[in-house]
């Protein structure tokens, strides 16, 4: 049994007794959080988000892609959010790394197929993070949209406000 | 105090006894899940998905565009995640959506500002489901990765399988 089977097994118990079926399309908070993919953050658990209150939008990175512009459109201008919560964390992977030697190894295992897009690297970890709350505050499709950038430490679980 | 402030407040609790501090960045039942931002969806707990677990990438409609095959790069070869579960869901407000309307709406609002990008809106929930698990299968830098669609009900708390 793969693990995805183990997933959905674990659907089963959440589905049953499940009472949040009449939720709203419209995050109840008005908050759209981005995040990194990173299998250590749990984004509901770590901010106290249940069913219903919050968008959440997440990559490798945490980066403020095309997509992720895309996304944060829709959640504003047709589902009203409000606020973003920009969230990026300690020990990422993505900071720090050796871009060019990172495509040299995917290619070498995926047999010759090429990466012809940035894997989105970066350097320093804060001047990444308010560069990027600047790239969506300063986008003409999201100028209303508050935005707060923080930092989230995988060794403590905290939260730390960097840009706001 | 605006939402945000709730939230940061609530991580104050979370990060208290925080006792997951040495989990390393490869997620441990090495899946990488696909789903909307949708507020309605908590993947780790429709899931019984753990910190440290699983990688999770999430946008407007789970669309599999250009930042999430990055994303899954970097999962699968960088971190070692062999699974997909790509997770589509119902009352989606990307199926069906008029886009063209839906933009005229966004330009409006935004006094004039232009939407140079696609929404993402699609017709058929399964069928945009199936193409989209097929657009990762057929990646060559993906090839080895194990794909699974599933459809989960926003009504019910269920999820059902579509493809594997």
């Amino acid at each position: 049994m793969g693990e995805t089977d183990a997933l959905l097994a674990n659907n089963e118990r959440y589905s049953t007794g499940f009472d949040k079926g009449d939720l709203p399309a419209e995050p109840a908070r008005r908050v759209v959080v981005v995040t990194c993919m990173d299998a250590r953050i749990d984004p509901a658990a770590a901010l106290g988000l249940h069913e219903g209150d919050a968008h959440v939008l997440r990559n490798a990175g945490g980066v403020v892609t095309e997509d992720v512009l895309r996304s944060l459109t829709l959640s504003h201008h047709l589902l009203g959010a409000q606020e973003v919560l920009l969230m990026h964390h300690s020990r990422c992977a993505m900071a720090g790394m050796d871009e060019a030697g990172a495509i040299a190894q995917i290619e070498e295992r995926s047999g010759g197929a090429t990466v012809d897009f940035s894997l989105g690297a970066f350097d320093d970890l804060e001047a990444d993070l308010r560069a990027s709350a600047e790239r969506i505050a300063s986008h003409p499709l999201l100028s209303r949209l508050s935005v707060r950038a923080v930092l989230y430490e995988v060794e403590t679980g905290k939260v730390r406000e960097v840009a706001r």
